[in-house]
């Protein structure tokens, strides 16, 4: 949940007379998304979202993720897309900040996603790495294995107060991965965090996926194990083969992958883990005592780690047919 | 801003099932309302507000809001309409909670209220005034004068760690209050928190009045107090008359103030002070540390308060023309 900031009614006003979709009827903060500001915006031309890029963004990464939208939508990927100003621009500034409006979309994130979710998931991920093939801007993934280091340096110290032993385990498979990192894998525009929350299904169709603010360039397979990590697991932490078999077989009906993908999946799922867990240890040690925000638990992407460092190859996530 | 509780995904689609608005295409959490869960609702045929009553709102006030509700649409004043299930009920339950869809409403609160708005929110007061003169149902004011005094003894103990003096001061305007609170005064349904988060304006045009749930049976002129509190001062805390004016006037214009109410408005200016600097300071007193959301600070009207102590008679309000 995110409202952070509250936008002065002339300010509104004015911001939103830039555009051609009439004048603002209503604005209300709305409840999605956790690093922005999103208002559900009504004008005397349809439903739309304003979001105010708080300082969690980085401005300088707005152009890419304003023009990957622009350019999904326009390939027929269904996701917000920018609405332009007057000006043919797609950013512009509201009360301060970096704000775009983008179309509203219909569909509601799934909080228990079934086998065939799963499926229109790894469908979705693969139509969304073809869509962005040609996509000519290009942004590092800043939480690939480089960057973990760092995140474990701040946690470190305080780890084993989250759970004992949490510190020398996560140390070591840091150092693993680093060392087994591959590189050269087919890669392009990836979205990196494709999360429940972020892929809207009406009734038991995918809809949409939304949130493009991770997005980055890399390998197309890390982010097929994010989305494992984030869909195919149980809520007591066991993993769902048949949800992996599902999201992966998904993939595969509009991308094929490569072998070196296939071998590749076990230590990707354990980085994409990784990545997650530290993220989370991170906030979980830096809430201020007596918050009402639950930061998410770090421990059961510590869970999910264990189970990737026991899978020896890309069947234990539920590949069929493709020798490793 | 407020939204308590997650609804799964199926009790949503159930639940709406339930009414003749065709099938759920999108739910959004909203920041709207402090009490109560509200979900910006997209169906097939339409856009609406549903609302889950969280605990600090009586079930059994439920059928006295939702009535009223419905009865002000059916008047002719803009606010929620109810949607009535296929059962005919208007209230239903969802996520183990009372529940309610209403129609949406365009419009936002305004955040710096000018004068045009004072006149145009007195005129919609008296409108709401008349409009409930002939709605069966009664609701005793559970914050008028005789709730004061529990409010009081929750707070007095801690009183003075919020302002050196705070506690002589109140009880001695609450002893006051006791002594001399008007009775049989015109009075029938009133809104009892017409705040500008609850008055809707589209451009500077008045568009509708929303969340009903403080809405009682009272003295008209009490509800007058209560906005001339809210939004006639300035946030230095002065008063300004000329919204004042604007406000008493646009009131008149719809329902004369007869010659007690006139003359018992200085004393219900109190009383409105109070009953807002009450609630804050326990809320105030009792929040947990640390707690990201802050509390609404209780001295805004203890120096309402202090203004209305030394006001002579309507006049200081702004009310022209009748002697009182």
């Amino acid at each position: 949940m995110a409202v952070y900031t509250e936008v002065p009614d002339d300010e509104l006003a004015e911001f939103v007379a830039g555009y051609d979709i009439g004048a603002v009827l209503s604005a209300k903060g709305i409840a999605e998304g956790v690093e922005n500001s999103n208002f559900l915006l009504h004008t005397e031309s349809g439903f739309f979202i304003l979001t105010l890029y708080e300082k969690r963004t980085r401005e300088s990464d707005l152009p890419f993720f304003v023009g990957l939208m622009e350019h999904l939508a326009a390939k027929g990927l269904v996701c917000p897309q920018p609405v332009k100003r007057r000006t043919g621009e797609a950013l512009g500034r509201l009360a301060g900040r970096p704000a775009a409006i983008v179309t509203f979309l219909d569909g509601m994130g799934v909080k228990r996603p079934g086998v065939p979710h799963c499926g229109a998931v790894g469908e979705a991920l693969a139509r969304l790495h073809l869509a962005g093939a040609d996509f000519p801007m290009r942004r590092e993934n800043a939480l690939s294995v480089r960057g973990w280091r760092p995140l474990f340096d701040a946690a470190q110290e305080r780890a084993d107060s989250v759970t004992p032993g949490l510190r020398a385990a996560t140390e070591s498979a840091l150092d693993a991965l680093e060392r087994e990192w591959p590189s050269g894998l087919p890669g392009g525009v990836i979205h990196a965090d494709l999360f429940p929350d972020n892929v809207f299904f009406i009734g038991s169709k995918l809809s949409g996926l939304i949130d493009f603010y991770f997005a980055c360039t890399d390998a197309f397979a890390y982010d097929l194990a994010i989305c494992l990590n984030a869909w195919c697991f149980e809520m007591d932490g066991s993993f769902n083969l048949t949800k992996g078999q599902a999201m992966i077989a998904g993939y595969r009906r509009v991308r094929e992958l490569e072998p070196a993908e296939v071998h590749a999946l076990p230590v990707l799922c354990r980085g994409a883990a990784l990545r997650f867990m530290l993220t989370r240890l991170v906030d979980w040690l830096n809430v201020p005592p007596g918050a009402l925000v639950k930061p998410k638990d770090p421990l059961e992407y510590y869970k999910k780690l264990r189970f990737h460092q026991r899978a020896e190859s890309a069947a234990d996530y539920g590949l069929v047919g493709v020798p490793a």
